[in-house]
């Protein structure tokens, strides 16, 4: 890094710090910079301020959001009967994708991981059970990750909000579209059989 | 896009202009960057705009540099009558690394490519020239890269330089060392055994 003069060396050390960039990659990306024109750079840097300045989180789904209560919980024609819960803002993004859904959404920020210290105090949870007691919700789909965490966290949030008489489901895993079985894992197999319906 | 707030589909819009930057890599850069400590945050988006600012290029070797002339061209350990000429500023950092040559570097800052419409009178060629009559030169190092346009590029300042009587070279091409004959291509094979020496 030595070889660069110092505000090059300095900006490829900015972005090496950024997840899946490494040395070269960062190297290209800085050399990328000093070769743009100077409106896209500062649009660039602006860009980075201005997310981490103007992003807040909605009260009641817990989404980063611009305004609050976000555009998805303040809109009248989505169901506020039923409750999707993902991990972070990303599964929104994915799930809002498939154009289905009209429900709302509430985002845990994160899943139960012991191993990770990460404790049921420590993501969304008792901000979804503080909005069941101020909306009328009669379903809530668990749409936590596959993973151990994920299914661990939807169990636990499905243990306290079963007794409050609201129906709790949890999104089928199985074997994904144009997926082949010769290649699949054996617990996606087993979740498959386990979930097969009549046709 | 649009599933996201504003700042953040801005963010994601401006790491996708990057190269080798996707999507989907762009929108884990930015949802890393509002994870990130405002300290951190700043000093990323103030290392992209400084170096755009800051950078300036040096009016001797035309290398990217903070002040001018540049630390290599203004340091009297290296040995002024001999010019390494390279394509741009990366390969100046790539020679150094080998930390044997203690000439000086010309850049290039482009390669002659008339299928892009890179004419000589477009990288540093006539800088290069006009070095030559204020410094006592007595070896130009031809390092631009082994491909077409870099080859045709050495031959065109090769041909220029020759008459001021000054030797130049080119480095070598052959099999990389750690490299296997068997996967070698035909090119690399050929100039290997085109530069042979005796052992």
């Amino acid at each position: 890094m030595q070889y660069y003069t110092e505000p090059i060396s300095r900006l490829i050390e900015e972005f090496s710090k950024l997840p899946g960039i490494g040395k070269k990659t960062a190297q290209r990306l800085a050399f990328h910079v000093i070769n743009m024109n100077n409106n896209d750079v500062e649009a660039l840097s602006k860009a980075i301020l201005d997310a981490k300045k103007e992003i807040k989180y909605c009260s009641i789904c817990c989404n980063i959001t611009d305004k609050d209560p976000c555009s998805m919980c303040s809109n009248p024609n989505r169901d506020s009967s039923v409750i999707c819960v993902v991990e972070d803002p990303r599964d929104v993004a994915a799930m809002e994708k498939i154009r289905e859904f009209k429900g709302q959404y509430h985002v845990l920020n994160g899943v139960i991981s012991p191993m990770d210290g990460i404790g049921p105090d420590m993501i969304n949870i008792k901000e979804l059970i503080q909005r069941l007691g101020n909306q009328d919700v009669k379903e809530i789909i668990m749409a936590t990750n596959p993973t151990i965490e994920g299914e661990a966290t939807a169990m636990y949030i499905a243990r306290l909000i079963k007794p409050m008489g609201i129906k709790v489901t949890r999104i089928a895993h199985g074997l994904p579209i144009g997926g082949d079985l010769e290649y699949a894992d054996e617990v996606t197999i087993s979740k498959a059989l386990e979930g097969r319906r009549e046709i």
